[in-house]
């Protein structure tokens, strides 16, 4: 595994964590790549990932030093694939839980917004600041807009501001805030209770989730209607349902 | 009247309840097409609907020992005639309020959803907590997805966590939470608010609102602009608006 | 200036002020002909435009007593030119700060929605209350269900009901809620913060933000990544992340 980013499996879930607290955990082209290529890995053996990072920032963003020596086309290919990572996140079969200490900044506050959902320590802070440098978190501005209401996406993004964990959660960027000392803990529990569910029930789940979301009202019944159809046909669906009224816990091996 | 359903006319406003409370309401075939009828029935004498359960539960959801029988075509029409009804409820002249006692649960908390507005005892709890029995709530997760945050919506789907009627009303699946005992009647004073407006003006009103939540925003414009010219026609607004400006309250009989 | 509004420059920032107080600056032809104006008057002198209003209004809506004179074709007219003025808040290049104090109704409620972001008054209070009169605030709607989540905003719409300032935050309609006596200052201040990063920049960030809400993901990803390219050739951001990387404030002159 590229040092870049350490991989550990715990049972059927698996973490994947930013490794270069030296830098802030910054998004290079090479560790950008990292978690492409890490991602492309994950197979079926896995029914959770979570993403989570070394040191006191969760990720400070692009890796400004190697932007500002990339010539014209080596930038476009940076966000080229920059977009390519975050758009593999909600496309992976498997949910995706950020799991967030210190500063999600720029980039890396749109690495959280990516995610299907965030845990975040309760000193976390969140922020798409590269206005303050004169570089507009445009990208950034895809994930989080879609994770937040308008008015509050507009101000982080043209003030460069940084919003608290308790700000992130009542705005919806992320799910719980926990204590930093339970942030682990904590974010392993609700990856359990996922990887807990038939896995093909879930992924299924994840697939409609991101297709209908996109659609209008009547294409997303249409679509999510033959989605139950086919769930019901499901060995495991037919084992639960037995099992709940038989009044058992469901025998899923 | 179906006793699956009871309908009590109070006025203007139309209460349907559902009366199945030893199975917690749940949403059966024939549960649905009672709904579909009662429905259907509603004329220009109802300006308001208010949807009610018997018994400590709202709606569990559908029957799944009905389920569990059901061969493919069977379970197709089922899921068909679901998503019909849960679209009727917007495309409803008539704003449907639903009144939520107990738990709200898969296609429960489906309807809840796709109700224009809802109104929840302190007690109450939601959840999409099919994928805990292996049936993801796709189709309960179109009417979810619509009304709250998508990291929110994501997390109740994928975990089958319940929430609290105060988190549903930070969340905006519920307008208001109000101690049980005063479940009924806050329910009734706002449906009551409603039929005191003209009712010509809220229908043409409730369908511009549909309508233009997905259209692009000058689509959204150039429709709604059109309703504010037809409205203005109107003899209750002419009313309505000379009855303001002469300081009198509107004779709209 | 037309005297329904005054203009004052103060350095980078541009305030527009209506000033019909004995009206509760109602939203008149004339009034929304001079806002029109004004707006297609401000050029790359300005960099942040607030919105304010005098007296203890913020706004009352359109101008009753001048549209119950008006003949169809008027009435069309005003609301044609009404939904000009709201999209051209968003198509500015430069954001649009709404200041609010007192009351902001019907239309003087969407002028806040439209704006892209606001600050309140600690007794600000907000209302789409044109049903009350027998007038649903279809057009108001298109703005708010665009800033706030559809349970609250149909109950708005259909009930009359005002809400607080607080309420407003909560629900995404305004930024922060400030004590009346700061409301100004706080105001500016946010305006200041937006005046000091590069104006191309956030001209550029503004634009981007409104294409991309109303794309796909990948559409939106790419429009995007494209802008961040363009961006990084601008000669601010070429300083500004220089001086970053040499831990020195950014010259920009």
């Amino acid at each position: 595994m590229d040092d870049l980013l350490t991989r550990h499996d715990l049972g059927p879930v698996t973490r994947l964590t930013l490794s270069r607290p030296a830098t802030y955990n910054a998004l290079s082209l090479e560790m950008i790549e990292a978690l492409i290529a890490a991602l492309a890995r994950i197979d079926d053996d896995t029914r959770v990932v979570i993403l989570a990072a070394e040191g006191k920032a969760f990720c400070a963003g692009h890796d400004l030093r190697q932007m500002q020596a990339m010539a014209p086309d080596q930038l476009a290919h940076l966000f080229d694939r920059c977009a390519h990572l975050m758009q593999m996140i909600p496309a992976l079969p498997q949910p995706v839980i950020a799991q967030v200490q210190g500063v999600a900044t720029a980039a890396g506050c749109q690495l959280v917004a990516s995610c299907d959902m965030a845990v975040a320590a309760d000193g976390a802070r969140f922020g798409v600041n590269g206005v303050s440098i004169g570089l507009f978190c445009a990208t950034p501005m895809v994930a989080l807009t879609r994770a937040i209401p308008p008015k509050a996406a507009f101000e982080m993004l043209t003030t460069g501001d940084f919003i608290t964990a308790p700000r992130a959660a009542e705005l919806g960027l992320v799910n719980r805030v926990v204590p930093a000392a339970d942030l682990e803990a904590e974010t392993m529990r609700l990856a359990d209770s996922i990887a807990a569910k038939p896995p093909q029930v879930i992924r299924m789940g994840k697939r409609a989730f991101h297709d209908q979301l996109g659609q209008g009202t009547a294409a997303a019944y249409a679509a999510t209607a033959q989605v139950m159809c086919t769930n019901m046909a499901l060995p495991e669906t037919v084992e639960g349902i037995g099992a709940f009224l038989e009044k058992r816990p469901p025998n899923w091996t």
